[in-house]
């Protein structure tokens, strides 16, 4: 990956077909004239030189293989930042405050172990590190640890261990990425279902560690649901759990394990459900007059007990922003098009909503659930735009976070914040949401974006997922970026959603933790951590403390 | 409730309707003559005078409505056991090594406060009790306890709070039992979907302490699916979480206290996704030839997607009990009823397995998910008895508890196991232990019943629940109990499957936890509890400890 972006260094985001794209984001945002700011060069970038922990360094020698370890400046500066809008100005500015010491790559759940133990005798940091995406703040080294920091890139665990086709449940090791688990799991013709925006990257062990939720979650539900037992090691030990569909001996320990953010242990292996490749997909698009009908029509699909595997709603900016993706259509089918859209403004789709809504499974479940479906979709104003868009979309789905590269070499400060909500109120956050966001935007220099997207629902409500964007202020882009941050998040506290969603804690949603989860409850998460991590050598200072 | 048994003191197993029960179970028993072994009379019961902590007792007075608390012998009596076959081989000894001191009835979440507060302040015992029907010593005073101890009765905190049509959730009080919890959200046209074996009796708070499993889990998921939100009081405070539908905000709270045993703190309320009253319900009776066709044909509906609201399946011991439950046809009915016996055995069904198989939801749901099971069913030799077995089955489902109080007044000794395992395994480990109690039967007086049905399914697997008996060995009825329940708990336990799947930990289940959930793991859960609970007035010896 980049150090000072998303994805392949090879890559970014296809602006060549989509001539509208910038020209509407400029437009939008009341940007000045294009100026390029982009990241500082690798040459001048300066690594800080490593904490070395000799006697650590020496044991380490003795015990694990040349190839498993790492003090090489290019592999250190790759796991010295997460995604998080705060990583990426950091690192384009070329701001290394602290830089992780050294990569270790442990090959077994036995090296893990063997180095969980080294480090606790000599009180050196690890931070587990699977694909690197996490965009709060989760696997950065803090400029205030004064100890060695290891990161434990667990790219070298990354065998699917086995399947039991009869149960469908695979055990999988923590350092698989999305691509290469569900390729492997394929060819045994099942899959885990699990497909975050960062699949391209990210591991089972950072889903679990965060409690992801993927596309289709609606479907399959998330991480944690899918989750029969797991291996993590801690400086006290591994805890490890029973491959069984249920039980009641206990609190579920998956549960305290899943959302530990690497702070309790280090996930080495899960014995997760898979199910089998569903052979018919069906993607379709639709468009809404407004948002609250779009949430009124999903609300209405698990109402009926009929929820498509993926139903994915956009407000009128988000899909303003999504028809300046589109190259436009010319002559013929650009005129047609024109015609199709004087028509739905007629009858009220002037500020449209897309929805796309997925289906899959046996080509009788597809046809069953579609047929069951449209005509929800229908009675709230669902317009069909047919299959075209939902294939788009799934072309494009993984793209999406290389468009923030694009607009922060262009000055633009870009963000999303995710939440959730029970579904009688989710229009009204929704609105106090936008709201408060645009009075922000007034303030400031009077121009600025916030669409917001629903991803994920359930039976009792749903997530919300905003996207904001403005004109950064040259010399206070942290501060600009913190003042959009700590407004959108005080408004979800206040109204009695979740910090977070599936972006997890880290360092960016500490602050309203103990909120969150009440000043006993932090506490007795700590008093895990005391237990479990006495000397708090893993990932300090995410999630607690 | 009977202090000496199950349920209601005036309710009775009603055998008069089933004059072939008893004589069976003798048969099969290898029972020496039918000779009454009642109860010790309440007036020979000798109650341990109570343990008093003056200063405690005395905050309390000036704290506290004198109706709220008693030290009343009968109130005390009650509360004494669980239900537990030990519990009741020692009541109706009137063997009372150590009884509760008092009990106490708060009326809100602020008086359990208090209370948690004051006990904490003057190291007094707290018991948190619901219905009082824990089967496996989880409220019980224990012997060795020093201190004194009370009972904190949940039953006057039985609000139904609120509910939010729109998202479909209540905010419910613990102590509510099933049937008032039922009737009081029915009559807002919903339905929480939880029924237990204990439904009568148990409560809310009961069912989160011991992650309770109902009859349609199968639908409606383990009543640890359906929470969004908890409040539990402990010595160090109230932890409450926020009632989101998800959250990636860190360990999931709600998990840990759900299956906290009263150990770490008391719930007093939950907020609780519900679902509409299902309007049309369907019961129908299967035969199968066999246990493991009737498995395949519940694996096969769940791969299917296809999965009634409840599915049973009773393997050909509990087939043969519940035949003997049933009044004998007579006349014409009971020629043709041998005449299809006849004609069923010829075709394989000599030792059949009955299912029953419900069905509920809107008409066309119940329509739909009927045509796409049977066929299933029939797949796999599924014969069709009709509906009239499943209404059968629907009236006696919570009186089967109250039979074992009828054998236990005829000396037998009869106790029930209950684990889950993937479905690879399912068959394997039934058999396995089938053959391991058949083989100490063989051992010791050569007669015993062992039999077993599947009551809850998963997509990755099942739950074995086992019901075994045999005449007991006056003299040493306890000896001869824990050498069955602690070979049935290791042969669980040596072949992967989990220590209990819907009956929680409580004493009976303690010296397997470590194997269980690994020795790091119960190290996590006693740092959780020394943390919230630092004198272990919780609920002391439970689960823990």
């Amino acid at each position: 990956m980049k150090w000072w972006g998303w994805g392949d260094a090879e890559k970014s985001f296809p602006m060549e077909d989509k001539p509208e794209l910038w020209p509407w984001i400029r437009r939008r945002l009341a940007l000045p004239e294009t100026r390029l700011r982009p990241p500082v060069a690798r040459d001048r970038l300066v690594i800080p030189r490593p904490v070395v922990n000799a006697a650590f360094c020496e044991a380490l020698e003795q015990g694990f293989a040349a190839a498993r370890y790492t003090s090489d400046d290019d592999a250190r500066l790759h796991r010295c930042f997460g995604k998080s809008y705060p990583n990426l100005l950091a690192a384009r500015a070329g701001a290394l405050p602290r830089a992780t010491d050294m990569v270790v790559y442990p090959a077994s759940h036995d090296e893990v172990e063997r180095l969980v133990a080294l480090a606790h005798e000599h009180d050196v940091c690890l931070i587990p590190f699977g694909g690197g995406t996490n965009i709060v703040g989760g696997i950065d080294p803090l400029a205030s640890e004064t100890r060695m920091i290891v990161t434990l890139d667990m790219r070298d665990m990354n065998r699917l261990v086995s399947v039991d086709p009869h149960s469908q449940v695979a055990v999988i090791q923590a350092g698989m990425r999305g691509p290469e688990l569900e390729a492997a799991l394929q060819a045994k013709g099942f899959s885990l279902g699990h497909f975050p925006d960062s699949f391209e990257f990210s591991t089972l062990g950072g889903w679990l560690a965060t409690r992801s939720a993927g596309m289709q979650s609606d479907a399959y539900g998330r991480i944690e649901d899918m989750v029969l037992s797991m291996r993590m090691v801690t400086p006290r030990g591994t805890i490890e759990t029973r491959p069984v569909p249920a039980s009641s001996a206990g609190p579920d320990l998956n549960r305290m394990m899943c959302g530990s953010e690497g702070v309790l242990g280090v996930i080495t292996e899960a014995t997760m459900g898979v199910h089998p490749v569903p052979p018919h997909k069906d993607y379709r698009g639709f468009l809404f007059r407004s948002f609250p009908e779009g949430v009124a029509a999903i609300h209405a699909c698990w109402r009926a007990g009929h929820v498509p595997s993926m139903i994915r709603l956009q407000d009128s900016n988000e899909t303003e922003l999504a028809a300046h993706m589109k190259a436009p259509a010319k002559g013929l089918a650009g005129f047609v098009q024109s015609l199709v859209k004087r028509h739905l403004k007629r009858r009220g789709y002037s500020a449209p909503c897309i929805m796309v809504v997925g289906f899959e499974g046996s080509a009788e479940q597809v046809r069953q659930e579609r047929s069951a479906t449209l005509p929800i979709l229908k009675k709230f104003g669902g317009f069909s735009l047919g299959n075209s868009i939902g294939d788009t979309w799934s072309k494009d789905k993984y793209n999406i976070p290389y468009l923030r590269d694009y607009v922060m070499d262009r000055g633009v400060m870009c963000d999303v914040a995710e939440t959730a909500t029970t579904w009688a109120d989710v229009v009204p956050l929704y609105d106090k949401t936008i709201a408060a966001v645009n009075a922000r935007f007034a303030e400031d220099r009077g121009a600025g974006f916030i669409g917001c997207h629903i991803s994920h629902s359930y039976e009792t409500g749903a997530c919300l997922y905003f996207t904001y964007a403005a004109a950064q202020q040259a010399g206070s882009e942290r501060e600009q970026y913190y003042s959009y941050k700590n407004l959108i998040t005080d408004v979800f506290m206040q109204n009695g959603a979740t910090l977070t969603h599936h972006h997890a804690v880290g360092v960016e949603h500490k602050p309203w933790l103990e909120v969150e989860i009440s000043p006993t409850g932090l506490r007795a998460l700590s008093a895990l951590k005391r237990e479990l991590d006495p000397k708090s050598i893993l990932n300090p200072g995410k999630l607690l403390g």
